[in-house]
């Protein structure tokens, strides 16, 4: 699959059409053309095609989803900008990092680069859906880029990455692995039985959780985690449960 | 004289306010603030204002000129941005390297990055008033980029190379953690935790191991767990023993 099959851009609760149809331009200027647009709250729209000017493929071709789970359903890299450090930090790429990361992964697998509201970006739950997340350096008195501006920076360092100027792929190390990687999907089955058992055990209590639930969202997503080892984790919180259950009966 | 006051931003018979707007935005987010506008088409406006968003001293400081000699007199050296290549050849810069030389000589004198038309950019004698032309590279389908795009892109790149080197932005995931990392003594004793609970909920056979620890150790060994998150796994391991124990007595 070429890279321009595999990377989206996803953006998130957009609430001027405007930035949706130039985020669409960057992306076309730039060589990409999925676009997912997660609850937008005008669209389509005829501002969005003004300002898409010849992108107005990538407006009619973007999917239209009601929920960011659904948007990343297939992507097994996400990576989520963000504008400001969070209470739980997370692992942060600077923009070419992030365009080296895409670079390397494309070529394997979905890849999904989040943009979130253009008043308060991405909340706490939504940036936790991702694996990295990427923040453009700014001047420290003004780092509140518009949104349009933020994608096309992240698309142009994508575009830079990956191709070359006559537009074929670069050549890029490929990380090489023995299984395909887990989908968000997957992650997020993970993450419910994981809570249960958590739960079962008296390790966690869902009336007060305080942030058990981030910080194992942090720390299983940043491993990556491959098919064969979710099949081994999965089985050992199954386990856990039959243990119990055949203990209590006992 | 810092870079902040050595680098102007010209824009030549610019058509849209808002992109006049959306420019001064880009410069503040990156740093600088000389704007200089040759024969704005419309200017100042209210469009240009609520693109500035926060940028509007950017906006009310920029200095309006009726042609581009006169915006350059004290400039040394002036890069113009070029969509294509021209009849007669010029000295090409990526952006990247347009940043570099901007980062080199700012310090000594004073600097111009020149973007001109949306529809038709700089014409030839513009273009031949400039030291050096920038692209940005795009996909070759689709190389017009709106123009406080690519004034954004031109101006991160100037960012990147002036002032992230600094260290004020630029973030690694070390710089980035909010607990110290696990050493490898408290790794060790979490895999013997671990396997001891694996035998327990009866997942793991010492004697007919497979290649299960060495998963287990690929897969935690991969990232660099923090002592908060080596509490809560250690925690877990620790909840379902004692909850196995407790069935088994009850």
């Amino acid at each position: 699959m070429s890279i321009k099959e595999q990377v989206s851009v996803v953006l998130v609760n957009t609430s001027h059409p405007g930035n949706i149809g130039a985020t669409a331009r960057a992306m076309k200027n730039m060589g990409l053309h999925k676009l997912v647009l997660v609850n937008p709250l005008e669209f389509p729209s005829g501002v969005a095609v003004g300002r898409a000017a010849s992108a107005l493929d990538i407006l009619e071709q973007a999917r239209v989803v009601t929920s960011l789970e659904e948007a990343l359903e297939e992507c097994k890299l996400v990576i989520g900008a963000s504008a400001r450090s969070r209470s739980i930090p997370w692992p942060m790429l600077n923009p070419q990092q992030m365009a080296e990361k895409v670079a390397a992964e494309a070529p394997q697998h979905p890849v999904a680069l989040v943009l979130g509201r253009e008043d308060s970006g991405l909340n706490n739950e939504e940036l936790q859906l991702c694996h990295y997340h990427v923040q453009i350096p700014t001047a420290p008195k003004y780092s509140s880029l518009n949104l349009a501006a933020a994608a096309m920076v992240l698309v142009y360092e994508i575009h830079k990455a990956c191709f070359t100027e006559n537009g074929d792929v670069e050549l890029s190390e490929e990380q090489y692995w023995d299984q395909p990687l887990c989908s968000g999907e997957q992650m997020q089955y993970f993450y419910e039985h994981l809570e249960r058992v958590m739960v079962a055990i008296d390790f966690h209590d869902p009336d007060n959780p305080r942030q058990l639930m981030q910080r194992m969202r942090r720390l299983f997503g940043r491993i990556r985690i491959d098919e064969m080892e979710m099949n081994i984790l999965r089985g050992i919180l199954t386990n856990i449960e039959q243990q119990l259950d055949k203990r209590s009966q006992d």
